[in-house]
């Protein structure tokens, strides 16, 4: 029997997947900064079956690259160049909400469910499920997990290991771990399914994961806000803390980074004229219909006007107006593509530091790199920045030469970063692309860590390999 | 040198008991159930001298014993009878508060901080430490973590786990783990604190936690309140989480367990008569004064009433009326003392299935003791339920008799809350007191995992023996 007859032997010869035309999505990563060919991809539609394919692999002496939505931002979800002869087990077939249970503020949802529909599952049941970013659409559940993603409302709930309840994996000798319970409160031994959440696959596949939903917010008051400075900012943050608001988004970016949104950004308004330095997006929202929520913004936005941290703002003043706010946010992204190559980071520091953090990593940036554009925007109130250094305008040397003049760009970044007790990897992972990182700025004693629990669960490196630890 | 020598010369003399006097309380658990002498009770005041102590523990040949408060209720802190050669390490001298940052919200608490001093230094910088039980004038933050303690705030914060950005741990070979980042995003790698909080001290000691603060609460509402059953209790907490109230506390007591306060509590005033099934104590809270609460509360409990949810309800009119509520849950423990010995259990389960696992545990434990006398109160907005059988009125052959009389009653209950999806240990822990219920209970393959775990961090056995795995 071949490597392809026992595999497909597992789930069928038609979601096991040889052809180079349809091996070639599964082999390029999201930023198109990998291209490795896997040997198959394989679908499983069942547990059962990924155990089977885990242990198929085993015996062909496969490398098993779990898979889901594969927009990752760090090349975690493709095969190796010049790695191991490997497989990429795509969860997407194992996609069925099992169970949603609106007394219990819980939905369980297998690896391969869309975000966006376990997002539209909650809200069918009056519930919400808090998750949110600009993926949603494609980011399967598995990914969310594998990945702890955050985007642009953790502030209040949290990352998705916030969210997990319970969690059913594959482990790497192909038994299950089955952990599904749906217990707020368990402390029966060692907290596992914290290992597997953010592991990017390397110490599994997580195949289910039980989650807690929350009650639909009823009010939500979203404003766009011209600051003079980080410090403002900062100052405005504590403001909406201390306000009773629940602040469930606040972001900081750059004029810079609003400019360009407003030149490439197709049908965004920008709801205030870009002459300030920094502006802020935030939203706080209430369950209750008739918490006072127009107020307290206005409340806080005004006490901050009068001691100088707000410059001016604007309310949205419909739903349009207030999607209109986030189009901004999520649009991003791709407007930036269009301002050119840049470098990138996605650093965090302790929230009160973020300032500090600014001010230094521009300083230096500037000093070192004047001809480029400097790029911030983040999710400031998690104290999570996306800093980045664009080619100027007019450059037509391309990426690889950007990179190239930038040299030392990113290790500067992070280095401003872990200085102030902060990480090099945020939100984004680890995958292939900031293994370096790992290297240069983790702690060595948890790497040591990090790689005795590896070779304990995964004693073959058969999971993954090659991605998260150095 | 002597074994004292050498850990003396670590802390010095005065901090080093070998006294049979100075090593009594030391020597029993807070329940009184496990009493056994350890070779030294050492006492480090920092983590260089605790990781020295663990240094020289295996150059002796000596398991360690973490201990702090010594509040655990299943027998956790306290060195094995016939167990090996152990010395306990206790962390109260390594109680300062490193840092506190009102604009990060957040606090960085070494291990012998008591609860209560923490939850005073985050008051005194306009901040909220929420987790709260009623061990906290004594019970200590590195115990609080490695226990995962929960009480009765978990509902809207979490356990204690869900607290902590960062965490120092001295691991079992003496290295730190230096991992005390105030950040609230970092996915560079598997999240180690989590291995390490709930872990009950076997895989290393917690020496400090940089841990979140919250705005404080400037408005809060408190009900005491008769219910027909847990199905209507459970109705109960939806209508108050839809109603988009924070709601913080949900606690639900059958009645004799209110009639025991009634009749053994000092000071303690029911705020109605006890002649309903089963009582809510429900706690709604806002950061912003201006929130509706009153009102919410109000209309929360009658539309409760109208669909016969709620018999009758008292609402706190004054802080002191509030802590009067409270104090009846807090005072709940020694009240049920009074009323004879008891066999406890710790379940938790789906919160929706509350209802159908206290009629299952009530219908065959009435079946089976019809003697005894059913005490159940819990954290019921998390799942939680502390399900007790006391001895019946006039008792005289003492608790072994009663033990004896009731032989199997632990195990049922937990077999009824694992049947439905639910945990056997919720919120005290494993300890000495649940290995066997471990054994019979615990998902093999995770019990399987976490051995592994053990033997790779603590490959000698030597961080607190014959705690948590069976």
């Amino acid at each position: 029997m071949t490597a392809f007859d026992a595999l497909a032997d597992v789930v069928g010869p038609a979601a096991c997947l040889t052809d180079p035309h349809d091996l070639e999505p599964y082999s390029l990563d999201w930023r198109g900064a990998y291209d490795a060919r896997p040997t198959a991809v394989v679908k499983p539609a069942s547990t059962a079956e990924v155990q089977a394919v885990v242990a198929r692999a085993r015996d062909e002496g496969l490398a098993v690259v779990p898979a889901g939505g594969r927009t990752g931002l760090c090349g975690g979800a493709v095969a190796l160049s010049n790695g191991p002869a490997s497989i990429v087990v795509s969860l997407e077939r194992l996609n069925r909400i099992r169970d949603i249970d609106a007394r219990d503020f819980s939905i369980v949802a297998e690896a391969g469910c869309v975000v966006q529909a376990v997002q539209q599952a909650a809200a069918d049941a009056g519930r919400l499920f808090p998750i949110q970013w600009g993926a949603q659409g494609t980011a399967q559940i598995g990914g969310m997990l594998s990945t702890n993603a955050g985007g642009i409302r953790t502030l209040c709930w949290g990352n998705a290991r916030e969210l997990v309840l319970g969690l059913e994996v594959v482990l790497p000798d192909g038994r299950v771990l089955d952990d599904l319970r749906r217990v707020r409160k368990d402390n029966s031994g060692y907290a596992l399914r914290h290992l597997f959440i953010g592991a990017e696959g390397t110490l599994g596949i997580i195949t289910a994961a039980a989650m807690r939903l929350l009650p639909p917010l009823r009010n939500v008051e979203t404003a766009f806000i011209a600051v003079p400075s980080p410090d403002a900012a900062l100052s405005l943050y504590g403001r909406f803390r201390e306000s009773g608001a629940d602040l469930v988004a606040f972001e900081l970016a750059v004029r810079h980074s609003m400019e360009l949104c407003a030149r490439y950004g197709v049908d965004l308004r920008m709801p205030l004229p870009l002459d300030a330095p920094w502006y802020v997006m935030a939203e706080i929202a209430a369950a209750h219909p008739s918490v006072p929520l127009r107020q307290m913004m206005e409340e806080t936005l005004s006490g901050a006007m009068e001691a100088g941290e707000v410059l001016d703002a604007a309310l949205a003043e419909s739903e349009a107006q207030r999607l209109g706010i986030w189009k901004i946010r999520e649009d991003y992204p791709e407007c930036s593509r269009h301002g050119g190559p840049a470098v990138n980071t996605d650093t965090s520091v302790p929230v009160s530091a973020v300032p500090t953090f600014l001010s230094k990593a521009i300083g230096e940036v500037e000093r070192r790199w004047p001809q480029g554009r400097i790029v911030a925007i983040g999710h400031a109130g998690d104290g999570n920045i996306h800093f980045s250094l664009q080619v100027p305008e007019g450059w037509e040397q391309g990426r690889p030469a950007w990179v190239a003049a930038t040299d030392g760009f990113e290790a500067l970044v992070n280095e401003i970063a872990v200085s102030l007790g902060g990480s090099f990897s945020a939100e984004h992972g680890i995958g292939q692309s900031k293994r370096h990182a790992m290297a240069t700025h983790k702690n060595p004693v948890a790497l040591d860590v990090m790689r005795q629990i590896k070779a304990t669960l995964d004693p073959e490196g058969r999971m993954n390999p090659g991605k998260v630890l150095p």
